[in-house]
C-alpha cells in the first residue's frame, strides 16, 4: 500500500513519516520510505528514494536565479517529470510530500505523481494546536485534496502531545458536534449555509474517523493502522 | 476600502495588483499599493509598503540557515509582527499577498493581519488554465479563505486570455451548471455527497458572482470594479 502524507507546512508530516514507518516496521512490515520534498534540509529519516538527489529548491534559485516563489513551482514541475520507483516488494511505502501542499494540489504536479500508484491512501495531516479556532478550514483543505487526487484521504490531527488532556476532550466534542465547530465564527457568516455545509463536510469524514495523533510519541499509531487496513479490505469504502 | 488579493503561487497575484490598481487609478480613485510577500524577487510594481523592506524568505534563509520552508514560516511569524500602514487617505488600498497562500492561511498570519482593516474584502484568484479540470478544488479552497479569514470574498478566474472563446463558453457553462463541474469526477465519488456539497459551494459564490477576467489585458475589470461596489453598499451582503 503507498500512503501520501499531505497537509500544510508544519504540520508534522515528516516527522510522522519518519516515526510511523518505524512503527510499521517494528509491527513486522516491510515498509520503504521515500521524500517528494526537495524544499527540505533534513527530514530527519534516510529515505529509500530522495527527489534531492535530483534537484533542491536552493539548488533551482542559484542555477535559474529565482527567488522561493519561482522556484517552488520549478520544482513541482520537475517534480511531475520525476520517475519514482514503485517498491512493489514492500508491504507499505510511506511517501513524504512537499512541505507546502498548495503547489503540490493546484498544479498537475500532484495528481500526476498520486495517480500512478493503484494501491494508495492519503493522510491528510493537520497540526492541532494551530487549528484550535479553525477545524473548519482543516476539513476544507482536506476535503480539497481528497477531491483533487481522487484518492481516499483520512484526515488526521497530530500534535495531540502539544494539548492538556482536557483540550482534547474539547476537541472530541466538537468533532462530534458540528454546531461546535462553527461556535467561533461570528454570525454574520448565514449559519443555514454553514449546516448545510457541515453536513456535506461529515459525510465526506465521519467523526469517528479523524483520528488524532501525536507523531512524536506515537500516540494513536495503533488506530491509524487499523483505518489503514480498513481502506484496504474495503476497496476504499470508509463509510 | 482595503482589497487583499489572494490565490495559490502562479495564480497571477502580483500582475492583478498591478494592472487593476492603475486601473483605479485610471478610473480617478486614489490607490496604494502594498506588498506583503516576502518571497518575490521583482513584483513588477513599485509599493507604497513593501514588507521586502523589513525582510525576505531570502535574508532569513541566509541569516538563520534555514530551507526555503522553515524560512517561508518564519517569515510569515515574522509578518504577523509587523505593523502595516493604513494608508487612510486612499479610497482603495491594494494588497498583494505571500506568493503561497497555504502559510499565510493555516497560521495566525493571515487572519491576524486581514482582521486589522475594517473595511475590506478579499479577491480568490484561479489559474484558468491550470484549474480547468479542478473547479470544485478552486471553489473549496477559496471557501476555505473566506471561512478563516471572515472576510467577504469574490472568487476570479484569472488567465481568461489564454483561452479560446469556445473554451470561455465552457467554463461559464459549468459555472452555471452544478452537474458539468463534477463531471471528470469518477462515479465511485459519492455522488449525492458531492450535490450536497455543491449545493453548499453554490450559496457561498454564486455562480453570477465568479467573474473570468485577465489581469494581464484588463478583461473583466469592469465587472470586478461593479462587484466591489457592491459588497461596499451592502455592507457585506453579497447575495
Amino acid at each position: 500500500m503507498n500512503i501520501f502524507i499531505l497537509g500544510p507546512a508544519g504540520s508534522g508530516k515528516s516527522l510522522l513519516a519518519r516515526n510511523f514507518s518505524s512503527y510499521l516496521a517494528s509491527e513486522g512490515y516491510r515498509v520503504r520510505l521515500v521524500n517528494l520534498d526537495p524544499g527540505v534540509l533534513d527530514p530527519g529519516y534516510r529515505p529509500d528514494f530522495d527527489i534531492r538527489s535530483n534537484f533542491t529548491v536552493e539548488s533551482i534559485m542559484r542555477e535559474e536565479n529565482l527567488g522561493p516563489n519561482g522556484a517552488i513551482l520549478e520544482a513541482m514541475d520537475r517534480l511531475a517529470k520525476t520517475a519514482i520507483p514503485r517498491f512493489e516488494d514492500s508491504d507499505y511505502v510511506i511517501f513524504d510530500t512537499p512541505g507546502q501542499l498548495e503547489p503540490f494540489l493546484f498544479r498537475e504536479t500532484g495528481r500526476r505523481i498520486v495517480g500512478r500508484f493503484p494501491d494508495r491512501c492519503c493522510l491528510f495531516i493537520g497540526d492541532l494546536p494551530a487549528l484550535r479556532g479553525n477545524l473548519l478550514g482543516f476539513y476544507l483543505y482536506a476535503l480539497t485534496a481528497y477531491l483533487t487526487l481522487e484518492t481516499e484521504t483520512i484526515a488526521v490531527l497530530n500534535k495531540a502531545d502539544l494539548l492538556s488532556p482536557e483540550e482534547i476532550g474539547e476537541i472530541e466534542e466538537s468533532l462530534n458536534d458540528p454546531v461546535k465547530i462553527l461556535a467561533r465564527k461570528p454570525l454574520n457568516l448565514r449559519e443555514e449555509m454553514n449546516m448545510e455545509l457541515l453536513k456535506a463536510l461529515r459525510v465526506f469524514f465521519p467523526p469517528k474517523r479523524v483520528p488524532l495523533i501525536s507523531a512524536k510519541t506515537g500516540f494513536g499509531f495503533d488506530e491509524l493502522l487499523t483505518m489503514l487496513y480498513e481502506i484496504k479490505c474495503a476497496c476504499g469504502d470508509l463509510t
